[in-house]
């Protein structure tokens, strides 16, 4: 997309990616976005960035991080021994929804996880993001999985 | 569960683990049980090994692989960083069902993602596995989600 780089993540872009899990309905009642942020996240971001598994990117526009999305890679015995990818928690600046940039996002990471070789890419949603459905199955996906989560706090 | 031992899978497990993963009818049509079993399989049981955020299980009981499960630990910035857990590739013997070997499984491996300080455990299932969403529900998890699936091959 014109204007729009992705990107690996660094530490410094921790709490930009904080503040678009939280300003999301969903994540505002799970996140903590505080200047300075909880050293949590700053943990959590140390452990995703050395393991080649892991890929969290952000997209850029004009110096600032306006989405961002984490790509897991997941070894696996199913699908003759294949490496499966997931993509979690994907976000876009509310500013600026509707403009392409959430597409731009999916469609750069597909790519990415074709050129790893991945059988699969998978994700869930809640399903109280009824928008977000039709976007996937605009780009491929097939609805076919119904997604469980156990809270254990 | 009386007579049966959970406990990490060897390599010398992976071809009774790819039979209980292939004799189901959707594994059926994406696996390949063999012998010698396709080398990727034991590829894939290499990188899952030798990663301290997976662990591959199997159930046994008499000697026998009965059962298996693959957890996974997800480090993300969501939950504040937390943990999240997931399942992927649970199977029972088919000639084994209905003895609540499924629910020892399940029960065994919510308490070892409990021990590792998870805020979540999540897992997709087929829509056509309709039993099995019951079974999840019944061990306390929410169908909040939908699973989206994009296949690459």
């Amino acid at each position: 997309m014109a204007g729009i780089l992705f990107r690996r993540a660094t530490r410094a872009d921790v709490p930009a990616i904080v503040r678009l899990l939280a300003e999301d309905d969903l994540g505002s009642q799970r996140e903590r976005f505080a200047d300075p942020l909880t050293e949590s996240y700053f943990l959590a971001f140390e452990q995703i960035d050395r393991d080649a598994n892991h890929e969290l990117i952000v997209a850029e526009q004009n110096g600032d991080v306006i989405g961002t999305l984490h790509l897991i890679f997941l070894p696996s015995l199913s699908y003759q021994g294949g490496t499966r990818a997931q993509v979690e928690s994907v976000r876009v600046d509310q500013r600026l929804r509707n403009q392409g940039i959430g597409r731009g996002m999916m469609l750069w990471a597909i790519e990415r996880v074709r050129q790893r070789g991945c059988p699969l890419l998978q994700l869930t949603s809640n399903k109280s993001r009824a928008d977000a459905h039709g976007f996937y199955i605009s780009l491929g996906f097939t609805n076919s999985h119904t997604g469980m989560k156990l809270n254990l706090k």
